[in-house]
């Protein structure tokens, strides 16, 4: 399976006073990639919610690699790198679209909850979704166009 | 009655790559503001949500005076200007805290609905909140420290 | 001319406590509109950099019509309604991508400046944008696809 | 030396659909409390600038252990737990300022670069402040009040 990578645009509103993107956006960013990265699964929040799952972010982590300006554009890579069914890791790759070059990777970390926040088990709730998490931890999904 | 002002120390994450404030961010300090005085007055949000009312914004206005920088700290104060039971306006300025210079002008537009998102006359629903209300429009509450 | 309008979708962390769009993020998607609205003309904030000019925002307004939730996509559409030389404004309009229907409506108000911060007018600066930005003033530039 | 607690209190603009503040914005306290630190160390981001040095962000970790609610004061307590002079982790306890619940946890690391980018050792350009932050590592700065 291949995906279209998820592109940001850096807006001027996201800029500080260095002149570059505040530090603090790339959460956001890492947060709109993973939403589409759902959504492109067949797993949204809509879905996971239709069937009483949130998934909380318990941690997050950026390393910033080098400066995003106003004005360029981003890919935003997710890759699940562990799922065990009541925790979930994804990594973060952030790439300059012109050039490639390496901005930033960074990590969040899940749970799952019940609507009631109770944690719960994917694998116990919901099978299909298991199955579809599991099969693609590792995976190497977003086709890059040729540059 | 006199309040003592709110304060906002301007942030470096609230900065733009022309260094000086994003103009977005005047608009959340409206609201903080907003927030604090509702909360001086007795009736913050959560006081309101006891007696099933929310107060939207229906409209929002800012005009830039002059330019507020990083680690500036400003006085924004709300004053409301109307309130008819169903409409309330609000209108603020923001001074700079050491020159006391004009930085911004603004007014927010609310409406008041039930928590069903019915229209409600607060006039009423809560005599109370709405005899209060009534009695501050065009007060000066705020007492600024002498320069 | 026509254009293809500027989408954006409503991110999670533009969400508030009500379950809504925060208002704040409407001041930020004009300016997301403004910024593509430029670089379509020819004229983006790099171009205006370029001859030492910048365009500050002297007043922002936006009127909240109905509800954006997270995930919805709308139409942020600008258009020149006044421009001099040395004022501008520019109102917008936001419609919810899949109905049309109409979220918000705003202006913004700009001057223009040279890079060290004196009252320029473009007519006397560049004849070419003054003339481009003069010829579609109250112009209806974007071309929505038919639903 | 003790100094006093910097306090947040959480915006409603800072909240999400899920009734809790975004977790984005605790990298952004981060950032509040770091500035403040710096400041009341006599070494804020101008006292830095004046000596031309600035300090990037080269990463950024939170972990979120309990959440906090619009309305809510929470202490934000930054402490210096590495510094060699080119490098520098400054790590983070917030904590609710009613009950002194943990509410995250988190670390920022730091490189010092002079103001066209180089790295420099802020022990060759500047002793007083190297001596000043190499004798804060690891120290319990803040002095909360009894509760």
């Amino acid at each position: 399976m291949k995906l279209q990578p998820y592109i940001h645009k850096a807006q001027y509103y996201e800029t500080d006073q260095m002149g570059i993107i505040h530090h603090s956006n790339y959460i956001r960013w890492f947060e709109e990639a993973r939403v589409y990265f759902m959504d492109e699964m067949g797993f949204g929040y809509r879905e996971l919610e239709k069937i009483n799952i949130v998934s909380p972010v318990l941690s997050a982590y950026c390393e910033y690699k080098s400066m995003v300006r106003f004005g360029d554009s981003v890919y935003i890579l997710p890759s699940i790198i562990r799922f065990t069914g009541s925790k979930m890791t994804i990594s973060y790759r952030i790439l300059d679209v012109e050039t490639g070059a390496l901005r930033a990777a960074g990590e969040t970390h899940h749970g799952f909850l019940s609507s009631d926040g109770r944690p719960v088990s994917v694998k116990r709730e919901n099978r299909y979704v298991f199955d579809l998490f599991s099969k693609i931890v590792n995976q190497e999904l977003w086709e890059l166009p040729d540059r």
